[in-house]
């Protein structure tokens, strides 16, 4: 696996295009993704109660396993907007289908930005237009830009792997993908869209994403506030030519399991990673990221839950902002996780540093601790000592720029 | 009931005072209560895996159901700190004991403050023999004001309520706390005395405290995040000469509600409410003190989980601190929380103005709604109409004071 220029135009067969078009008033805001192909799709979704009308709408396509065209935009969730937001992303399908000259059962929609205001649909209208024009397989980075909102940096990345079969394939996979507040795991407020040339089935793709997403965007968190727009869309096209890619594969005796589909999960799971952590990275208000590590948990839920709480806690987010050598909150954010944990077995390495070992301080300086913690990326491991089980959690740090930020967004 | 003077030492029967004896730089910092009579007593404690070692030992003793004497010190939390912590808390009780000249199983010990560091023996000890000659029946000022730690004022209440019976007489019931940060629901990194002059059994003071605590320091949130030291103890020392008091009262025929049983929860709720209420008002950096009442919840559990979910959300505390008319966050937020409710259904009231009529934007303007968020104190009612359960619960808004002080509390 290699890391390529370019983002979902990378995939062949695959354009993009972003535009601008009124719904925010200065920078782009409307994103078009087309697969020139036929594509399988899947895609997973916020797990909030209050869903936006696209992630309704998108996830009842998803069930096709079909779609070739994404709609995305931002400044407008189009949550919390009734009957009539759940009509708009229904006639934001059959305007890009009408335009492109495809089913509009294969659009698929997503929306980011202000929840409770209905979109404008003229300016909607004219930006499908637009953005159908200036469809092009250099666009990815067009399409990043007009679906940021508070994120600082675009997200992108593309991967190339060697995919044997009867004559070996290069397979490409491409991702965009935004954040920055309302990230909780299980989704956050983040869009991400994804496509590869891979030839692959529905099964193997669904189970692929799984797979990945649980390894990076659940593990994420900024503010632990979960979204209503939550979307990761996953487009494969086949356009790599490659021997179909299966969970299993069938040999006359029995089931082996398909080696191209672990390479395939592999660089997928990479792309989606390396995105979750561009997102914390640019966290609203973060000036630094990091890394929580859970080792020697009796069951995975334990891991998760110690890692996500400690991740998760607003003081121990304000001690890595001010550097404060305070690991007491450590202590005190893993042990509100509902766990069956053993503080007189807890060990705590920060960066690679030994500051709590069963449960007590190991007796490093406060000032060697705040040297420690100076780092740009820290890296809490906590050993339970229970048992095998193991979760990584990423995290930023919170600081007055964040609420700044969140004080003043309307 | 009414409102009278004082805090702890307003019950008959019972001293305190508070010190300076050297764990924190200038500030007082051990409080001692004492009652001149055998006490009935109860207490809850933090639900946190983590323990600090008075926690534990004071839990131990609760079993016994009788209490004398409470030692509380800030500025050191005894947390994290093994065997010897353990240790030392049992020499506090001991060294009381001793000094005071009572049974050291009728002292009980609570502290606050850093984690993970041994508590100086040496000025503990010269600090509770300073304390026990400062006794005085109108020392709960002095007691409250040496628990402090990032507290910006004192919290105390003294009640005083008629119990009928062979004469009426007059109980008596005074509390003190300490709030501030890391204060999360199921308690919170708080240490709630109360005392109370009543005659009442056991079971009755253990069930009134388990209603009280319920309704109030269960239903706060500062920041989320669950302290290792939380404790709440009532002493109970019957001086008032009523009637005793109990759950139920046996009749020759049937069990009957005993009504002083009645009277005297609500006076403990009452007081337990206000110290509560006063903890989230302090609340590190807080501004704005908010309440979020749901209403119509088809559980109990959901109507709490709602109110929960929506007032520790970081993105709802930061529209609050920046009267942002946000509620898109409130709508995120209780839609993040694990229940059934239906989004369709939802109404939300800001200090009465109806903001959200199921599930949509109810068209108040932006400017109005900006200044009804400008107020001091602000209720969220939210209506899931789904059933008929509620619940309250208190919380602050977040600001960058809060972030300020939590970069450099070590």
């Amino acid at each position: 696996m290699i890391s390529i220029q370019g983002g979902v135009t990378s995939p062949l067969g695959f354009q993009a295009s972003g535009v601008h078009c009124g719904i925010k008033k200065n920078s782009p805001d409307l994103a078009l993704i087309y697969s020139e192909f036929p594509a399988v799709a899947d895609g997973m979704f916020t797990t909030n109660k209050v869903k936006a009308a696209p992630v309704i709408l998108s996830q009842k396509k998803m069930r096709k396993g079909q779609a070739r065209v994404i709609v995305a935009n931002s400044g407008n969730a189009n949550a919390c907007t009734g009957k009539k937001g759940f009509e708009n992303a229904l006639r934001i399908c059959q305007m890009a289908a009408e335009i492109l000259g495809i089913d509009s059962r294969e659009v698929l929609v997503a929306s980011t930005g202000v929840i409770g205001e209905q979109l404008p649909m003229d300016k909607v209208e004219n930006g499908i237009r637009m953005a159908a024009k200036e469809l092009s397989s250099q666009g990815s980075r067009q399409a990043v830009e007009a679906i940021l909102t508070t994120d600082t940096n675009i997200k992108e990345l593309a991967l190339e792997t060697d995919i044997s079969g009867q004559g070996k394939k290069k397979v490409k996979i491409g991702g965009i993908a935004k954040g920055s507040g309302m990230i909780a795991p299980n989704l956050a407020t983040m869009l991400c869209f994804i496509t590869t040339d891979a030839c692959i089935t529905r099964d193997a793709l669904r189970e692929a994403l799984q797979r990945a997403v649980d390894k990076s965007f659940n593990q994420i968190s900024v503010d632990g506030d979960m979204s209503t727009n939550d979307t990761v869309i996953i487009l494969a096209n086949g356009k790599a030519g490659n021997k179909k890619i299966k969970t299993w594969r069938k040999k006359p005796t029995l089931r082996v399991k398909d080696v191209n589909f672990e390479k395939f999960c592999e660089s997928l799971e990479h792309l989606c990673i390396y995105l979750a952590k561009s997102i914390v990275k640019d966290g609203e208000g973060a000036t630094k990221m990091f890394e929580v590590k859970v080792e020697q948990a009796p069951f995975p839920q334990d891991a998760r839950r110690v890692a996500r709480a400690v991740a998760d806690s607003n003081l121990v987010k304000t001690a890595i902002a001010g550097a404060s050598p305070n690991w007491g909150r450590i202590m005190a954010a893993l042990g509100s996780a509902h766990t069956r944990i053993r503080p007189e077995r807890v060990d705590i390495l920060i960066n690679d540093v030994l500051v709590v070992r069963n449960g007590e301080s190991e007796g490093a300086s406060l000032s060697s601790l705040r040297e420690v913690l100076s780092a740009d990326n820290i890296k809490i491991l906590i050993k339970l000592n229970q048992g095998m089980c193991e979760a990584s959690f990423w995290g930023c740090d919170l600081t007055e720029k964040y609420v700044k930020i969140n004080k003043r967004y309307i």
